[in-house]
This record gives structure tokens, C-alpha cells and sequence, in this order.
């Protein structure tokens, strides 16, 4: 059995992950490659239990670092009972969001210094890393438009916090992309869809047809 | 202002924490000390919704590990939001639980290294300790039958575990209190109750007369 591929999925509010992990699904699934679907926070039973307590609730609701530490333990129960047997079992899987929205969000965004993130990560995930991640970009008052265009409510947590925090939260994906190139593309989301999805197709071709080789 | 104490009451199943808690405050309070009486997992808004997650549900629910960074998250909150400022302002803190449960429960008990619950002691809570750790021991069968009269329905998580992991239980309490004499007592909480809130009592004037003098 050959071990499925870790895709990621980074990127601030109204990016189009969810379009375009459906549409990458799509992809995959019509070349015969079983493909697992999953988000953080959640992704299992607890997890989404977790994810209840981190997206509800006003904005000062948590200790940005009792909240990094509630997104790792979530994280844990993720890889453990969901993304680690999927790899094994052969499945691709691709994740909406995954420690680097604990970076972006918990670090650039609130303050938690990236040793802290870093312990926590070495702590709940241990080795585990994925193969590729996608950080679908493009300003923050964009995103927010789309996010709230699609909702009837006032939006969640994070939605709610101010603009300066959305600013840093994309230049925190584009520094970590920058800093991690191996592992990171960054893919220019205000785009339509079809353009979108073409072009993360081509870098997933090019990532693992290149690592096949 | 004089900086408040820091008293934790720790130990198995049906040890007459709460008991012991309410007697010791009573005490307190007609010398006049200012008291706060608290518990975890939980403590806060936030650390009682994490508390929720711990004790309902079935034994395997979680991974230990995740286990114990949910009950390190309700601490810092706990810490931050509550004890830190009572005792700032002066109250002595009362607490039935601190982070010796994550030791025997999550380290000894369901084997979670120690070096991984040091790593988010340092992480949550940082340098706070307390002045002095109320370790009220009983053998777990006598514990568990309390605490099994006291309930209607079939008892929490942790009640619903097998008879070896409260051995485990007890015993690390006794370890963590050999090892830290300084900071810990053993009480016999098989006494009767007015027994047991003397021993405390005198416990408690030992430490801080010595302390202040």
C-alpha cells in the first residue's frame, strides 16, 4: 500500500477553500485516488466538540494561548484518529486549515510567540507535516465580503475581530509560505474559481509528480 | 496588600475534597481571611465548557495526552482569569484539583511522560505553584463507594475506570507528595470528617505560621 499524500489548505476568511478543496477533490477522485475531506478545528468527534468551544462566543473569549492550546489538542485527536490512518490506508488527504492557521491566527495574529506554537506542535503532532500547502491568497476586505455574503449572521469569532488583525493574518501565511518553499505555494484567490482551481491542480501535479520521479 | 495563599486539595475519587474545602474555608473565614473556593477542571466560563468535554462521555474519548493539554487550557484560563487575581488582591484560594490530577490522572494513570506534563505546566500556567498541597489519601475502594452513594446515574469518566487505574491514582498522589515534601501533606481521609478538617487545620498553621515567621 502506498501512503496517501497531506494536503493543506491555508488562507483568512472568504479564501475559497472549501470550493477549491471540492474541486481538487474532484480531481483526484475521477483519476481513481481515494481522497479523505476534512477541517480543522475538528474533524472528529472531540474535535469538533473543541471547534464549538473556539468559534463561538465574543472575541476576548480565550487566552490566545489557551486558544493555540485547544486548537493542538483538537489537532491531536485529528491526526491520530483520522489523518494518520487515512495516509496509511493510501488515501490523499486534504485538510481545511492545519497548524499554520494556529501560527497565523494564535501567533501573528494574537501574540503567542512561535516557540510556544512550536512546543505544542512537537507535543500534540509530533513528526507529521504535510506534503503540500496550498495558501489561497488575497486581501483581507475580500475575503471578509465573501464570508459575509454568504451567511445570514453576524459571522463567527474571528469575522468579528478587527481589520488590522486580518492584515496580519495574510502577511503570516505569505511569511510562512516564504520561509517554507518546499513545502508551500501560494495561489492567487482573487481569481475565478475555474482559474483557481486549474492553477492548484498544476501545482499538486508538479509537487508529486516531481517527488515520484 | 499581602499576597493570598495558594492551597490545593488533591487526591482520588470520594476523598472528601469538597467537604474538607468547605470546612477549611469556614475556618478561615471567622479569623477573617478573605477566601475563594474554586475547582478543576474548570474554575471559569471557559474552563468549566472544557470541563464538560472531560468528564462526560465515555473512558476512551480521548487520548491522554490530548486529555491533559484540555485540562492545561482550563488551567491557564483558570490561573489567569481567576486565582492569580484573588490572590493578588489578598484572598486565600481553595482549590479542589491543580496539576497534580494531571499528574496521577493523565501521567500515571493513563501514561502521559512526565516531561510532556512539565512542558505544559512551564507552557499554560508558568511559574505559579502552590504554597501548600492537601493530598487527602484513602484506599480506592472505600473512595469510589462514596462517591458511588452520593450519585444517582452511573458516576463520571474517571468513576467508570477499572479498579488498577485508581491504584495508579493513589499511589502517584503519594509519590508527588514524597517528592515535594516541602510543599505537600497526606492526610488519612478515612477519619471521620471532623478528624480529618483537624488534621487539615493544623496542617495549615504549620506551613504558614512557619512561613511568616
Amino acid at each position: 500500500m502506498t501512503r496517501g499524500r497531506f494536503i493543506t489548505f491555508e488562507g483568512g476568511e472568504g479564501a475559497g477553500k472549501t470550493t477549491q478543496i471540492a474541486r481538487l477533490r474532484r480531481t483526484l477522485e475521477a483519476r481513481g485516488t481515494p481522497v479523505l475531506v476534512t477541517r480543522e478545528p475538528g474533524g472528529t468527534e472531540g474535535g469538533e466538540a473543541i471547534r464549538a468551544l473556539l468559534v463561538n462566543g465574543p472575541p476576548g473569549r480565550w487566552d490566545p494561548l489557551t486558544e493555540a492550546m485547544l486548537n493542538f489538542a483538537a489537532r491531536r485527536e485529528h491526526v491520530r484518529r483520522r489523518i494518520e490512518p487515512a495516509l496509511a490506508a493510501g488515501s490523499w488527504v486534504l485538510c481545511d486549515r492545519f497548524a499554520d492557521s494556529t501560527t497565523a491566527y494564535q501567533g501573528a495574529g494574537q501574540g503567542v510567540p512561535p516557540d510556544a506554537i512550536g512546543a505544542l506542535y512537537r507535543l500534540a503532532v509530533g513528526t507529521l507535516a504535510p506534503d503540500l500547502t496550498l495558501v489561497l491568497d488575497l486581501p483581507p476586505e475580500i475575503g471578509l465580503a465573501r464570508a459575509a455574503a454568504r451567511r445570514d449572521a453576524a459571522g463567527d469569532r474571528f469575522e468579528r475581530m478587527e481589520a488590522a488583525f486580518h492584515a496580519r493574518l495574510r502577511q503570516a501565511f505569505l511569511d510562512i509560505a516564504a520561509a517554507e518553499p518546499d513545502r508551500c505555494r501560494v495561489v492567487d484567490a482573487t481569481a475565478d474559481p475555474d482559474h483557481v482551481a486549474a492553477a492548484v491542480a498544476g501545482m499538486v501535479d508538479a509537487a508529486f509528480s516531481r517527488a515520484a520521479g
